[in-house]
């Protein structure tokens, strides 16, 4: 898969599924994965990595423990590792996941919406 | 820098040089750095990485030993490690590059364009 372009929109196209990052591309230990977003997604952290976000398409708000941050489309965040957070966006939004191989997407809490890892679109 | 919001169109507003990576966020020990390239690049590869490429305006071509890559708009594409290649742009397009701090851009090839590391904007 690496060998390919990636189209970050084409690649939209072919899922409608929510809250389920879908991987597109590996560099060295980390992937690269999208998701459609909608609603509240629940608090969590990640203890061992940050957690890059980049909006492609719509606006996501990620909650902190101290402040909110909003995203536009073309614009990143980096969720700090062992920082509490929760992605949350009043319409859909698309969106790209940076982080290391093997991260869940709910962290340490069980959630309905935890996702498989590794599921290559 | 890594707790702040990143727009991507604006950073790029802040520079005007070509071939000279900025460094605007980073994810444990990767770097994203904007660049805006233009004309041909020097043929190098990097040994101990692979390197992410992902057009944010405009299009860019990355000549491999065996075949041509052709980015436009929102596409991306991962160089694996060890793989010859030479970016190349016929008006500028502006990149973002994703890849582990301390890389050098033009890998282990000597070049005018060689420039250096951790230039934050």
């Amino acid at each position: 898969m690496s060998s390919d372009p990636v189209n970050l929109k084409q690649k939209f196209d072919l899922f409608a599924d929510q809250w389920q990052p879908k991987v597109v591309a590996e560099m060295n230990d980390v992937q690269f994965k999208l998701a459609r977003v909608e609603g509240e997604f629940v608090w969590h952290d990640h203890p061992d990595t940050d957690e890059v976000f980049i909006v492609i398409e719509g606006a996501l708000e990620i909650d902190l423990p101290d402040r909110t941050i909003e995203l536009g489309e073309g614009e990143m965040f980096v969720v700090p590792r062992g920082v509490q957070h929760r992605p949350r966006a009043s319409t859909e939004a698309k969106i790209m996941l940076i982080e290391p191989r093997g991260v869940v997407n709910t962290g340490a809490t069980d959630d309905e919406r935890t996702a498989p890892n590794d599921v290559w679109i």
